[in-house]
């Protein structure tokens, strides 16, 4: 063992584990240059991750879509998501994958495919996307006047860095003291906002965007939660006004779980505390994580 | 002076000159995982910066738009470009600033303005968006089926690394034996290529896109030599089937000049070399880099 310091997290990148703030990339890798790079994040919540699997396959996806192809298997690149975790004796944490375009081969090309992708992991500490206070008393979210990307453009189902219209969003939010943003497309339907799904509650309904959006891990948990718990649920399309007048919202993100929504623009919802159904998929949520399939133990001893 | 080798290039970065190869950024920046970052190029000719003014002004609105500030002054970031350049002894050089949002001051926060912003530079060798061969045969260029993202969804007059409709342009480009892609809008509207902007002639007259683009600087030049060479020029709405049906096409870009093509898709232009108005517009470009006021001398002394 070195004597470096890997408690605030480790990384993985140029095939070496390193102190997570001692991680660097170039800034002339496409990756920087051109934001030409696909990434994932699983969690680990008491000492194994979930839905390992899912996150693999999505990452596997998003690489495809991109033609990217990095020097390390899948096989390589689970055990070193394990290895990252382990080295900080992380029991909760954000673990990142992510492959990035690299620089070309040969000097003064434009080509993406004469690049050398690399791939980069790191695990840190858990992170929410919102903080634990906002958390508990619920989120005050705003609809962003900024629209969302759209679909043809860039495909959000490949998840990826390019957050500016996000980042816009979550501007006009803070400027008028909100905590996050949900943005629409520019014919008016709800997408998502910065690292979160978003869920809508109507008479006992839930549902949640068919458009504009990642197709979330937590966001399948959640429907999968639903026909469990009975409640009738559909990916739809979501017209601003319905999520105006919606009874209940929550957000989805692997940082963060679920996170109730108790106020959207100046409407309060359900005397300003977390709604009904959002308890019961919380609960069911953070219950399947200490007993379900989901579970991958992480491998300490590696 | 150390022993170190800037002759591949040179950057500032946390406030320290390095060989570009050595140049890092932490793969947990924002500028990294949102591409929350702004940033501007400039050439160097024969040991002058061309419209050194006009990229540092871009820079500036760039970096106000997305309220950005890095700790360094305009009058500091300009003599740190002088030193990138001087210090690799480049005479011909593409020399990019950039400013990234950095990472929060307060752990766990999610917010922009919570960042320590920061600023890098580097000078390297010239590039091109083409290669010389492909510059002097002219390119042929691909007008891409997938859509710009919008201007409402990410302003395009802000310099950004957000390229990744640019590159899947880019690559059904290549796929297809062509050497780059132009993209339109999703309604139907010719917009600009991955680095490029695009020009086209039709019986006399030259005109650029009104949108989706950035406001280039070699652009700006070329509206400027219309104008002294009596070609009647506008910035306005071009359909795809304008640019099919041109005289001429050309394309501008910091990195490159003023770059001729010479097919567009199945249509071959000009009998498939380079045409006049290029030849005449390329000519007074290249003459006003050796007597213009547009020429700031690099202070190699530094």
């Amino acid at each position: 063992m070195s004597d470096e310091d890997f408690s605030k997290g480790t990384a993985y990148v140029r095939g070496a584990f390193v102190p997570v703030d001692k991680a660097s990339i170039s800034p002339l890798d496409w990756a920087f240059t051109r934001s030409d790079v696909v990434y994932d994040v699983v969690h680990v919540s008491n000492g194994a991750f979930f839905r390992l699997v899912d996150h693999l396959d999505r990452f596997e996806r998003s690489m495809r879509a991109r033609r990217m192809k990095p020097a390390e298997s899948r096989e390589q690149i689970e055990q070193i998501l394990h290895r990252c975790v382990a080295m900080s004796h992380l029991k909760d944490a954000y673990v990142a994958m992510v492959t990035l375009r690299g620089r070309p081969r040969i000097a003064g090309s434009r080509r993406p495919s004469d690049c050398e992708n690399h791939f980069l992991a790191y695990a840190i500490a858990w992170v929410d996307i919102v903080p634990k206070e906002v958390k508990e008393r619920g989120v005050r979210l705003w609809i962003a006047s900024v629209p969302r990307v759209s679909d043809r453009a860039v495909d959000p189902t490949v998840k990826n860095y390019q957050w500016n219209d996000l980042t816009s969003g979550l501007m006009e939010a803070h400027d008028r003291e909100f905590d996050t943003a949900v943005l629409c497309d520019e014919d008016g339907f709800v997408t998502e906002g910065p690292g979160f799904n978003v869920f809508i509650v109507k008479e006992g309904k839930v549902s949640t965007p068919d458009r504009g959006s990642l197709q979330g891990i937590t966001r399948r948990s959640v429907l999968e939660f639903c026909k469990e718990l009975g409640y009738e649920a559909s990916i739809a399309p979501i017209l601003r006004g319905a999520i105006e007048a919606a009874d209940e919202i929550f957000l989805t993100s692997t940082a963060g779980g679920i996170v109730p929504v108790v106020r959207v623009n100046q409407t309060i919802l359900g005397n300003d505390r977390p709604g009904m159904v959002f308890e019961k998929i919380s609960e069911l949520y953070w219950r399947n994580h200490r007993e379900s399939a989901y579970r991958t133990d992480v491998n300490y001893a590696t």
